[in-house]
């Protein structure tokens, strides 16, 4: 019978990131391609069948997929040197729990399902959870095709080398109308667990949550020959836009606002920007907060773009409100779990998506360290089995 | 008879940026070598002996290579997403040069090279002007060869590539000593001469120019889930020295500071980064002006950096103080070449590098649009022949 930690241990190294440390896996790229195809030979193994749907999320079926179905599982992919966790945790203490489904002689009564979703940190295309928003639809096709990555290859194009066609991207109420309910199991990405002591929890909520890009223009030109005074310097405006977003953030009880990604284009030491890209990343516990957030900051930039004589344009390139998971299913399933804590995040996941449509419910196994998307992140063996356990017990009561 | 223009047409397209626009052609890379590929076709059409040196810098060699003999060139290479001239105008003016000299039965009467340096722009390395400063011994070839390019490869892989031999890097007196006096052509990258009306200029001087290095050091951690007040993001100081860069160079009359490279990593949007690395050149009339600006930016960024949690570790990669090119040369080409505009810049050229050892001169050709390092960067057809002209009236003179 196979462990998560020893599911874990048998991929790590697909796609080891030298250069940042951790690992970068991201939708459709070679790494992640790797991952799906161990994650199709383990579901083989146990005799689950297969299914690609239509956005590249790879369904394993436990019993022949039919409605009502009892629905787990995460993602493979990984923000750029990301930790081993955040994902892969989801699906192997999917398959560990399966396994020890079967080793107590559980037979399910309705059909059950792990699904890996594509893409979910949006780390290649930009969009965060995109194989979850396209199969509910909570993203037009067409934008969605549209997108690129940082070399300029289209969400389309990638697909279609990953063998899928990408004029049928888009909602697939056929591969969602079965999901009855969704339990995502997650690494927790801050201290909660810890602090309380215990090595498994339940989600209430998350935070709504979106992604801004700003586009600084200014005038290309000599880092030495062009005189203080004649510059258009793009990279002012964006510095300014960083210590802005920490101020804004910080005046809104619970809010976070992070630039971890800024590209100044062309980027040479001894050249003056022309442009320069960056994410806002920014969340709140709800949309009115939210919103309040990103308008200052908007504001900000606005004014250093002007004292600068540079432009700037602003894109929303996802945005999603304050989730709730569904309180019964909650209730049920704490029920069953013996009263673990029940925490919010700040982090968006599919589940956040799924709830939308269907009852979803999340539970975070503990994180020592509390560092997430970064290599420190981690989980203890004897957590991750404490996670597979939980899993069983509540795809026992979900499926029996 | 070639003319300048109609030379750097034939080079056009070779490393083209599509993403950045522009050209990308950096030391040693697939770009560079095809534009010396070419240089050599050129030189050996025109009956010129080529000889590359231990630094990977090319000597084509009109007549016997010889003591005291007139050299001029300039590099091919560019900055990131750079303009068609710089650079390339040197090389493509000094082939004109030879074709127009020899068109008038000229006949030199001591050796006379055109040479193109390797890596002027230090766009793939870091360090500007490297092929110059490892012929005159400006920089040590140990540290030289342990320079990486954003790949990680080193300069000692990379010249070993090009089929040079790393161990051999470094002070090259049996090259250098052979030059006696040297002469560059370049581009101007400001707008001295349109405001002039002059199509061609004589330099006197650049400016103290270094590249620092900074290393910001926090924690990797989630943009979502991660409290503002537990946070040690290395962007906030990072984009603190941008501002105080600006400051600081306002401060000072004449000087510059740019921050034209910032890499945050790991560089994900929904990822605080662990480290920020940027790179800071600046410039003044003189070494106390440029040690005040570096300085005063220094301090702002540890000041921002303990404000925040985060570390900070400055490298001086590069520096060199204020260039003041050999009068007496100067005055003479002034004569035959009819009292032309004198200028300052504050670009750094090989020129500059080769000034310390024997006495060097520049030529500048009009810019129309004053921008530089990047695609607007121009010269008008008619301009580039006056520089041809120009350049061959002072290789006659000092070679006649």
């Amino acid at each position: 019978m196979s462990t998560a930690d020893g599911l874990l241990a048998a991929i790590d190294g697909v796609g080891a990131d030298r250069r940042r440390g951790g690992f970068s896996r991201h939708g459709f790229d070679r790494a992640e391609l790797e991952l799906r195809e161990w994650f199709v030979g383990e579901a083989e193994r146990r005799g689950l069948a297969v299914r690609t749907d239509r956005n590249g999320n790879v369904w394993a079926w436990w019993g022949a997929p039919g409605p009502d179905a009892v629905v787990t599982g995460s993602h493979l992919d990984s923000v750029p040197g990301g930790g081993a966790f955040d994902g892969p945790l989801g699906v192997t203490t999917a398959l560990a729990a399966v396994d020890l489904l079967r080793a107590n002689w559980f037979v399910p009564a309705r059909p059950l399902a792990i699904v890996v979703f594509a893409e979910e940190e949006g780390g290649r295309f930009g969009v965060p959870c995109l194989g979850s928003r396209l199969l509910t639809g909570a993203i037009d096709p067409d934008a969605a095709r549209r997108l690129t990555d940082a070399d300029g290859v289209s969400l389309a194009e990638a697909v279609a080398e990953a063998g899928l066609q990408p004029a049928r991207l888009g909602r697939d109420d056929e591969a969602l109308g079965l999901v009855g309910r969704f339990v995502e199991l997650h690494v927790e990405q801050g201290r909660g667990l810890v602090d309380l002591g215990a090595p498994v929890g339940l989600a209430s909520s998350i935070l709504a949550h979106g992604r801004w890009r700003f586009r600084f223009t200014g005038e290309g030109n000599h880092a030495g020959a062009t005189l203080i005074g004649d510059r258009r310097d793009p990279m002012l405006p964006a510095s300014a836009l960083v210590l802005a977003a920490r101020r804004a953030a910080s005046g809104v009880d619970g809010a976070r606002a992070t630039v971890g990604r800024l590209v100044p284009n062309p980027g040479g030491a001894n050249v003056i920007a022309s442009t320069v890209d960056l994410w806002l990343d920014a969340r709140a516990g709800d949309d009115a907060g939210t919103r309040a957030v990103v308008g200052e900051i908007s504001a900000a930039a606005v004014s250093a773009a002007a004292d600068e004589g540079c432009t700037v344009a602003v894109t929303e390139e996802s945005y999603g409100d304050t989730v709730h998971f569904d309180a019964a299913l909650r209730d049920e399933l704490s029920g069953v779990l013996g009263d673990v804590p029940v925490l919010a995040t700040g982090a968006g996941h599919d589940a956040g998506i799924l709830a939308a449509r269907v009852p979803t419910a999340m539970l975070f196994v503990r994180n020592p360290t509390g560092v997430s998307h970064a290599p420190a992140e981690h989980a203890e063996a004897a957590d991750c089995t404490a996670g597979v356990v939980a899993l069983a017990t509540v795809l026992e009561r979900l499926a029996g």
